[in-house]
């Protein structure tokens, strides 16, 4: 009999089918006409999950885009491991600037292309071969595995706070590890010890009941874009900082140890300026950009409008303007609190000749980390010292997956990054793909990191 | 023989007729395919010139709209009076909210409605019927006149600079009466001591060559919406006055004598604030409503955008954010010095993370006055006090009609409000109509007044 290494060369090209197969299915969680293809999606997985030897599948209803459900729960005293990815993706304009149609997966120069290939299909559909791999060679896995896999993260998952808790029993497990992310390079590993959380806002002020004429009443009213923009410009100080009192009140700073981890890491100001294309770089200061990135929160206004936008001049005081809001959280903050903290702010400074109100505008998501020294980092860390032959970087993420707060608040489990999309990937951009050589990888080290969990 | 009061008199139902016709054709000056129907509306003017008696009449090229010139100058002694009005109309969006479609024009209830009846149409029919109730009953004029009717007052006169440069022996004149603009009330005349000028410009602020996500980056970049909003935020002091150095340098303060004419004026603060549902007046401290509108400068922020406006939340950093800002002019500030002065400031408190640029996105227009003693005022209000028995108020103008400014410059003659439009009449909005009373009562204020400057 094949041991599951070889069982898994062998079949590279019908996975890569696989993959294309899956990649074929449109399903954009954001798009309405596309709520049946993430069903279809959904029963895809379903199915991959069955042949791949896993039991008590379920397509699981949420109110919205389904949760593909599986188990395996035979290895007794062995710890239970939660495998998570998502297969919706996200939508595909300005489609007139992808090679191939987004959904005719095409494999070329060792990369298959599609939307969905990186993030996160590919990745997600990684650990479910691994999964076959081990149970058709073995007829067993190492460990106990549930695998969750959901149809709305490129939508922020919002029926997931309510359903997790809902299934907080079936969902038990010590530790989840998620296929939705990124590897630091090709040939660089790293370990993901954070990722922010995230609270956001719109704010909503009104002057007269219409637009009105600049000539005719300019001077002797305040302009709703006046108000807004001296409003948003107190939530910083000038230096960066956010000027919201309490704001960083709770925040855990890093530990000495942390920050020598991340002083390690070759990426800085240089990197964040040439890979950009700007002329400096700008933050809170006292800290480095991977402390400003990783370790810090922000308060970042994602767009501003009112009034007129067209060509040339149209000499209006416009009856409205807006702002959307949103802030990346860290360890100890609390989304609730900081969003009250930043209404407050807004109310205390509102100015009274114009109505300013608020309301939030996504989901709240708690900020989560892993300890370096984390049992699923240091899992991870032995696979990818066999995979790259290198010690990993220690690194954080500055973006939130909405569901790693709700899996560490709910189930009391940590989330530990285990994913092999690159950053040059076209993720959420036209031409997306993922390397065939990190899909190969994947597989294998998933199939390594279930082993390494025993 | 009839006298032309009479005539115009037994005329009125023809009239009405004349304004109906012109008012058919849809002379929208900002919309390419109106523009033939802006050389319509030239030739209607110039053939309603023609069977007024006018002399001379030209339809003439500027590049871009016409202008329609037309002229009796056989007053031997007696002082030669420019008209000025505009043929061009608003578009009609939102077109659902008219009762009767607005090329269509309907009279009822006292009112004739369609696009253009107020604004400008029937303001600049009414003194040609004047000038033809004159000739045809008497055989002369009782001064020089000269008509200046142009075709592109709504999209800010773009041609008229060089035009009126080109032409200012054809338009010497001793002074010149606008039958654009408005009356102050039904029972209430007023004398128009000043209008402002107008300068605009465009910020654009760039930060990385595309949008970026507010996870990976957010924190150690400068947001194109903080680095705008904070400038823009500058332009002004938190107690309302700009604060660009040299802004206010060369104002004309406002005489005693001015002063006592604007508090005389019973409008306010209260008025401003019911009249527009607003929780209060801002503005200049020292100043009263009325000055401030009609006698300091301001500089507003007409639009703003950038990044994310949908629904809900996108947690993006936008590569870029833009906003549009005039300034209104008062005597004696030069339009080119203020903006250069805009710019400056600008420039100064720029950072050095972003890319700022700056652009003029509008004609300039010099501010105008016509003290309350100019020979044009003073026959202004002796017909005033004939036809409505009451002492005109002498108020400002807040708006800026560019052509005033040019003619001012360029031919060394003030403009005179003499316009009875009122401000109820839906001018730039659905429904827009002119009152028949008004209508009637402007003609016989014409020939008044043409007779006064004898």
């Amino acid at each position: 009999m094949t041991d599951w290494q070889t069982y898994l060369s062998e079949r590279q090209k019908l996975h890569q089918d696989d993959l294309v197969s899956f990649l074929g299915i449109p399903s954009i969680s954001s798009l309405p006409e596309h709520k049946e293809d993430v069903a279809l999606a959904a029963a895809w997985v379903a199915d991959r999950l069955h042949k791949a030897g896993l039991e008590e599948i379920r397509i699981m209803s949420t109110g919205g885009h389904p949760v593909v459900y599986g188990q395996w729960m035979h290895a007794a005293d062995k710890p239970t491991v939660m495998i998570y990815g998502h297969f919706d993706v996200q939508p595909v304009d300005p489609i007139d600037l992808w090679t191939d149609p987004p959904f005719e997966p095409v494999i070329r120069d060792g990369r298959i292309y599609g939307r969905g290939a990186s993030d996160d299909k590919g990745n997600m559909l990684a650990p479910i071969l691994a999964l076959e791999a081990l149970k058709q060679t073995t007829g067993e896995l190492p460990v106990n595995v549930k695998v969750f896999f959901e149809g709305q993260e490129e939508i922020g998952s919002p029926d997931l706070p309510s359903f997790i808790l809902e299934h907080r029993e079936l969902l038990a497990c010590d530790m989840i590890f998620s296929a939705d992310g990124s590897q630091w390079a090709e040939d660089q590993p790293a370990l993901v010890i954070g990722r922010r959380g995230l609270c956001a806002l719109q704010i909503d002020v009104k002057g007269a009941t219409g637009d009105l004429h600049s000539g005719t009443y300019g001077g002797a009213i305040l302009n709703p874009i006046h108000a807004l923009t001296r409003l948003v410009t107190s939530l910083h100080h000038p230096n960066g900082q956010v000027a919201v009192d309490g704001f960083y009140d709770t925040v855990r700073e890093l530990s000495n140890e942390e920050k020598a981890h991340f002083e390690a890491v070759p990426y800085g100001d240089q990197e964040v300026v040439s890979e950009l294309g700007i002329k400096g770089v700008f933050g809170e200061p006292g800290f480095s950009t991977c402390e400003r990135l990783w370790a810090r929160p922000t308060l970042e206004l994602n767009g501003i409008w009112g009034g007129f936008q067209g060509e040339g001049s149209k000499t209006v005081i416009p009856s409205e303007a807006h702002a959307k809001i949103s802030c990346r959280l860290v360890p100890n903050q609390d989304p609730e609190k900081i969003l009250a903290l930043v209404e407050a702010h807004l109310k205390k400074y509102a100015p009274p000749e114009v109505a300013v109100s608020t309301r939030k505008v996504a989901g709240l998501a708690d900020p989560v980390s892993a300890p370096v020294d984390h049992p699923g980092n240091l899992a991870a860390a032995a696979v990818f010292k066999q995979l790259y032959n290198k010690k990993p970087f220690v690194v954080g993420m500055g973006g939130t997956i909405p569901v790693c707060g709700l899996f560490s608040r709910h189930l009391n489990a940590d989330v530990i990054n285990f994913s092999f999309g690159l950053k040059d990937e076209n993720i959420h951009a036209p031409d997306e793909f993922f390397r065939v050589a990190s899909f190969e990888l994947a597989q294998k080290a998933w199939g390594l990191l279930l082993e390494t969990l025993t």
